[in-house]
């Protein structure tokens, strides 16, 4: 099967960056590249630095777009499988029914693949990294937001029209705010990096102490999750007691996780994830205390192997599966 | 296939009744019967009744255990799918890692199989009733509790133990009272029959006005959910006030699910559900209103069509499907 045998290109699109990627059919990055993403300039701009992006990478490595297996794109927002659109997406603003798949397929004739970034990284961390040979497992990406992904039985569940596995929009504060999705009191909104920043942010201003505000010379604006992590690793209470709390509301969402898929595993990636243990812990300490004992006790809860090329890997596996299936 | 054209008894074991059943191959009733549960008297006296009723409908058939395919139970508890045990269950409360398999398929000599009962009712649904031909669905029981069951891909979806479905305690409301299952803030805490008697009683309570109050005589612990839906019907404006928050509540967890699975279909069983489109319509809404665009747009929200029969249909399903996987 000399077809099977042709790399992917894939694409991770994000509300910071795009990396692109040409991966072989064995899952190897044969070679990757970064462009920011600049989302604020609109939509055309970023589908122009994308299709550089591409252009670029194929010159780079002497590749016609013939010899490519398939374009493959994961792009953090709201994806219509079927139709290939961006319906929406918190981190591409004025995206709305981006017919992104078909842009790009049409500019270099090779079949396309447009699906959400947490699905492409669960696929991928279930292929190449912490979830192989686990067949029923979560992962969910903890960043500016929380996205997810769903395994069952082995292979990507997308739902109906691609778009299960947004994890971070369950309500888990009935009583909450508003989330810019739509719904109230979603569980990112307590516990993604944003969310960490605010806290520690609302704290300060309500009259606490703490090393962060020297850390950003009194520019609270500046706090990020980062900081407020290093603060805590230096023994900062006020640090310590954000982190805490954010991982408290980590563990109750994946309560409800365990307790509605009785998963083998969750697996939890993106940038605040990089916290590890400090996150991780409390999160595992609420899940063993809430959740059905049988579904608590069956549950690995571990961190992304995979890091930010989770998404790429993934994306070039589902694009390899779907032909895969059809030969 | 001689093997495959025997029927099965099945049986639903609630927290009330127990409901014993001969199944044909084909899914058609061929006899039914009824027996209190009793769950206060504890489970051994509960098995014991449980084995007579089995005794009872095989000798009003005159079936011998032989000629039985399978004997399958639809119980109300968390259940190790893997060891055939009852671990736990809000509706009999002395039910503690519970052999039930066992002890049925050691008395009868006969292939036994123990199931949760919400997944037992969203199997059934989904061969015989509202969910035929629908591929990826949720089916939700609203009644004492909330049970669930998923399908996925068409089959049913245990989890890695069995334990897969118990979407009424994902934690809805983070701040709020603790579930009797250990969780916090339980989404059947805010919805379920006895969530809905529990907010009008304590209206009455407050001092609020109500005809309930006459219909029971005063008594307010008469107060059911059936009695405020009659209420309600009435034009009682506190029992319709304390039904749409129901709803509202209902249709929160939904937007979770929705958002979580972008299932096909949502279908809703049990008492509850009884009520019908004063309970539906208001929820749907909140889908409408709450959940991603794509996702609120591809779900219907429908009600069960198979009423109490929906558990042992789904159970005596779910052992011809185990058998004719292994043939």
């Amino acid at each position: 099967m000399q077809a099977r045998r042709k790399p992917v290109l894939a694409i991770d699109l994000g509300g910071t960056k795009i990396m692109t990627a040409i991966i072989s059919h064995q899952g190897q990055i044969m070679a990757k590249d970064f462009s920011p993403t600049l989302a604020g300039e609109g939509s055309e701009a970023v589908i122009a630095r994308l299709l550089s992006a591409i252009d670029h990478l194929l010159n780079l490595k002497n590749i016609a777009p013939s010899k490519l297996h398939a374009i493959s794109i994961a792009a953090a927002g709201a994806i219509d499988l079927e139709r290939g659109l961006v319906t929406s997406s918190p981190h591409l603003p004025d995206w709305h029914d981006v017919p992104l798949r078909d842009i790009v397929s049409t500019r270099y004739k090779v079949n396309t693949v447009l699906m959400n970034d947490a699905n492409a990284a669960a696929l991928g961390e279930h292929k190449f990294g912490a979830g192989k040979g686990v067949d029923n497992l979560i992962l969910i990406t903890v960043g500016t937001g929380i996205g997810g992904g769903i395994i069952i039985n082995g292979r990507l569940y997308s739902g109906a029209g691609g778009g299960a596995g947004e994890v971070g929009h369950m309500t888990i504060d009935v009583n909450g705010p508003r989330c810019s999705c739509g719904n109230i009191g979603c569980w990112e909104m307590l516990v993604s990096g944003t969310a960490i920043a605010r806290e520690a942010i609302a704290r300060i201003r309500r009259g606490e102490r703490s090393i962060l505000t020297e850390m950003v010379g009194g520019k609270l604006e500046d706090i990020t999750a980062e900081k407020v992590e290093t603060a805590a690793r230096g023994g900062d209470p006020l640090a310590l007691e954000v982190i805490s709390q954010a991982a408290t509301y980590l563990g109750v969402g994946m309560v409800n996780l365990v307790n509605i898929f009785n998963p083998e595993m969750i697996i939890v990636g993106g940038g605040v994830a990089k916290m590890g243990e400090l996150l991780l812990e409390p999160a595992r300490q609420v899940v063993r205390e809430r959740a059905f004992r049988l579904a608590a006790g069956a549950v690995h809860i571990v961190q992304a192997q995979l890091g930010d090329d989770g998404g790429v890997l993934g994306a070039a596996a589902f694009a390899l599966s779907l032909t895969a299936s059809k030969g």
